[in-house]
């Protein structure tokens, strides 16, 4: 009964295989430049003009012939007849010959005859005549006709796309329509008997659909038509009809979940001998289907959401690209990881990273793993560990195919802080900040992969300094106090005065999770009532219902006790206030910030400490429990 | 009678003007997730839930206590009780004691009490027992509840612009709707009694407005509201009227042209103390309006295409940027200049360019300068030549701002050639080609600024071998024949016959420009005219009616014949053909592709020369007078 995939293939023959499915769409219509931006051309784009259609004058000045003005200046001055003055967007009456001169605005038609403009702040208007100050080249002050572009030239080639540029390049040439290849149309059929909608009520067992609305989203992002939308559940003929459905409207049907190769699993089944691919090697994703239909291509992505996002990347991107005729401009840049990673050998691996430029891209892992979406959210796009490669060496170039551009300002990892968070908020430039603990923000920042982090580590009594000192490429500046304890419900119901009550008392605690500078701090606290009840801190640790619990922040504790997943748990004041809970205070601990010292002259640093520092935001802080000290904003280490 | 600015200043006093002209527009209005990528989010989003919100197991498998395993393997199999089949979606009914198993299909909730899942593989499913093959540890192949989002979290901030994978969080987390900020409501006024719209008839004198157009692009492409569109003329009380409309529905009202200080530039008088910026010493763009009026900011931009554009992307985006309240995300890059480049002192210079990947980013300033919209259509952003700088030497390192990507594969600058034209049509990967004459061609890849760069020279009778013998850094690989000559209307009505008759005869000449191959040529033959007729070249050159003319393209010589702008003119078979005009060979010319030696082993190059190797372009090539050679694709120097 063992799961077995019927055609399992290696990526690049995957991307071959679906990519020989599909030929451009030739279908063309005809839009209006002005809703012509992200299509695609259909036909190459001529001259029909010149541009600009007439010798014009750059100046507010007078046409003459340059040959008149020969040795004029100051003190040998001409005078010249006035035949006429033409604003812009007039067609001038009369041909100019020696001695004359006509008005033009600037943008004016030059009238025959003529080849040079004066500016009028080298002339003098005495009525019908106009004297002459200045010498005057062939052409000065003129826009030949045609000196932008050349009527008959060639200007855009079919198969480009539009951007605001061609726009530009197609009014100036009168051209209001434009042929574009019509865009291509997808369907997408999500399966699963526990897919609930987005907007309605989640029910225990049951998960958001997820896959519809990312995979809508990235269609209309890349100017496809939605066809067909549908979610069905786990049974073959629902899936056959809303296929068969789908294929009539559409030129690519994409189909999320169900395929694997389980007892439920529908999505092979419904084809035969047009079953290209069932099964790719790479991770995540391997349950991935390629076949064609009603000789149109269906596509079988996996499930998990964070699956067929990167899938859709890799495999679906180029056969809609191919459709459209586009030529695909790659995302794709060499990057450093920057920590040793495992992979798992035979599979392609895709891996989330966040991406700092350090005069080369540093391409930094994501701890939660490929199939996290919130490693997702946070990346900026994903490294290609090759197939073959079973273990990454710090420092070895890898592909990162980008999700967009990856040029922060300011990183951040480390420990979540609501102090933080309200600098954040006052800065005025692209900051990333990633909540992942003390010890990761220890770990990114070693590396170079992020400018700042934020720790609050504790050993034997003394803060982050132990933990920094061996650190050469980064400083320690002191960041602010910070009350932690024990959060409870409002009114305190179990009465919880101390880490002792929570060891003593029948009571559900939430932990944080390892390498959280709170866990630590809770474990310090739990060892000194060890010692004061002379047992050993594994016994106590093991008595606490709740101890091996692992909640990633401060506020999915807030919420925790909040709601009732448990009575108490450790965490802030500012938690506390946030969600309305009470507090029973253990200990003042010291927030302080490691900075890479490359990072350290970087205007975005600068810009956050000032911050941290502003009385205004002192008072902020201190409605949340946070207090700066005289050492505020200096190097300690 | 001199113009004058009024309030003149420099490049970041405009900028910090104008921004400060604005704040964050906090109206928001709540949307659907499938409609919401690119707006701009108008409140925090916490986690509402766990992601995934319960223990779940991620392989087929049977749920059961990690500890009844222990010691289990194929030589020690336990038989466990089967409680009950959990497919997903499904919610478990029994809790698992010691002994007890429930099957789980991937993705199902697992039940209380269990802690791992057994892959299936590992099973013997016997009637109402399980066999069980192996051990597991805790949590095998189960993703816990909020492990990869816990329920509280601070996911996205305020003020973040929504991509596909923010869709792919909201949905998972049941989110169906989000409050955005609501789109800044933008108006476009373009004035000019010489515009007329595209599509409309061009009568002589008249222009196409260009800037209503690329405008609105742009500013739908950022998410805007095009609130009003008005053109109007040059008359005040026109354009008072359009802007009082304008301010009525629009959060900042942009008007184009009129904004110099001659006598029918309107813009300025439309405001008195609220006049805040007439002029910025920067090129182009200098007669750039800053004002306020009904408490609403009003951009006013040059009338040029080129400068709107241009100015747009300096001024107008960080004004948008922050009423959006998006962070803005810079797309400037470090790259070296390709040549030595004269520039304004006193005014910072927007300077297109097209840029190559060297290692280093190589940025090539086009020739035709900063007015052009075909420099800016071919470019990939544009160099910020900072106000004190008069003259920048060939590999200064600049800042460049980017349109877009600029990864070409391929990258040809050179003589214009219709042969050329249709290699390139046949590539499926992205080209950029620019015709920029052969002298032009030469000098950008002797700078490495282009990968192939198409020539024909001729010195002393010898084609293209001598201009580039002294390049260490390039080859020249021999291309096509084809035949130069003169085009004349059809049926030739001045009967010319040869360079002689344009000598001798009473006729207007259409010359190329100069640096261009086909003028180098006509020299050519004239100075062959000159020994003949024992006279000087000079003589000849003064005595030909429209030797002075510069054309910058075979089609510009076609069209100029073909509608009177002269009688007859110096181009290529290909010209007469496309042109119906009738021709006089004259001789027949090299044309050669030099290579930038790194560029040789590029896929994209070698299929450029393949193809047009191939026997289908050949013939294709022979239709409009081309001809390979015998060494057609061979290196020769």
């Amino acid at each position: 009964m063992a799961k077995e995939f019927l055609k399992v293939v290696d990526l690049d023959t995957a991307v071959k295989t679906v990519l020989s499915t599909v030929d451009i769409i030739e279908d063309s219509e005809e839009i209006d430049i002005t809703k012509a931006v992200g299509r695609v051309l259909a036909e190459d784009v001529y001259a029909t003009i010149d541009v600009p259609p007439f010798d014009r004058a750059s100046m507010d000045g007078y046409a003459v012939r340059a040959k008149d003005t020969v040795g004029v200046d100051e003190f040998n001055p001409r005078e010249m007849m006035l035949k006429e003055v033409i604003p812009a967007g007039n067609v001038p009456e009369h041909k100019i010959f020696s001695g004359e001169c006509a008005y033009v605005a600037t943008g004016a038609c030059i009238p025959v005859g003529s080849d040079s403009v004066v500016m009028v702040e080298y002339t003098e208007r005495c009525g019908e005549k106009v004297k002459f100050y200045r010498a005057s080249s062939q052409y000065e002050n003129v826009i030949r006709a045609g000196s932008d572009v050349a009527k008959g030239e060639l200007l855009i080639r079919k198969g480009e796309a539009i951007n605001v540029r061609t726009v530009a390049m197609l009014s100036s040439l009168g051209i209001r329509k434009v042929k574009v290849r019509r865009r291509p149309r997808v369907g997408v059929i999500s399966t699963g008997d526990e897919l609930i909608e987005p907007g309605e009520k989640l029910e225990h067992g049951k998960v958001y659909n997820t896959n519809t609305y990312h995979l809508s989203s990235k269609l209309l992002e890349m100017g496809c038509e939605l066809s067909y939308v549908n979610t069905v559940k786990d049974e073959l003929e629902d899936l056959e009809r809303a296929l068969r459905e789908a294929l009539k409207v559409s030129d690519l049907v994409i189909i999320s979940g169900g395929t694997s190769a389980g007892a439920r699993d529908n999505t092979y089944k419904l084809f035969r001998n047009n079953l290209l691919v069932h099964g790719i090697s790479v991770r995540p994703g391997k349950p991935t289907i390629i076949a064609k239909a009603d000789g149109k291509p269906v596509v079988g992505l996996s499930g998990y959401p964070g699956a067929s996002l990167l899938l859709f990347e890799i495999l679906v991107k180029p056969v809609l690209f191919k459709m459209m005729g586009k030529r695909m401009k790659s995302k794709r840049v060499k990057a450093r990881i920057a920590h040793n990673w495992v992979s798992e050998k035979g599979r392609t691996e895709f891996l989330p990273v966040s991406i700092i430029d350090r005069g080369f891209l540093l391409a930094f892992p994501f701890f939660k793993g490929s199939f996290s979406l919130y490693s997702l959210l946070k990346s900026d796009g994903f490294a290609i560990i090759e197939k073959d490669v079973e273990y990454v060496r710090e420092g070895t170039e890898v592909d990162v195919e980008l999700f967009s551009d990856f040029l922060h300002d300011l990183v951040i990892i480390g420990s979540h802080s609501y102090a933080v968070d309200i600098i954040v908020s006052k800065m005025d430039f692209d900051v990333k900040s990633l909540s992942v603990g003390s010890s990761h923000g220890l770990m990114a920042i070693s590396k170079g992969a992020c400018d700042i982090a934020g720790i609050h580590l504790v050993k034997n009594g003394v803060y982050n300094i132990p933990f920094v000192r061996d650190f050469k490429n980064c400083v320690l500046i002191r960041g602010f106090n910070r009350v932690q304890g024990i959060v409870v419900k409002k009114g305190n119901p179990l009465d919880i005065r101390s880490i002792e009550d929570i060891v003593n008392k029948d009571v559900k605690f939430l932990n944080r999770n390892p390498g959280s500078g709170t866990r630590t701090l809770f474990d310090e606290e739990l060892k000194k009532v060890a010692i004061r009840k002379k047992t050993s801190f594994e016994k106590l640790r093991k008595s606490i219902d709740g101890y091996d619990t692992s909640y990633s922040s401060h506020s999915s504790i807030g919420f925790g006790v909040k709601n009732g997943l448990g009575d108490c748990g450790i965490s802030t004041y500012a938690t506390s206030k946030i969600y309305g809970l009470d507090f029973i205070p253990i200990t003042e601990e010291h927030y302080d910030f490691v900075v890479y010292k490359e990072s350290l002259e970087k205007k975005s640093v600068r810009k956050f400490f000032e911050t941290m520092c502003r009385e205004d935001i002192k008072k902020e802080f201190e409605r949340i429990g946070v207090f700066l000290s005289e050492d505020t904003g200096k190097v300690i280490v």
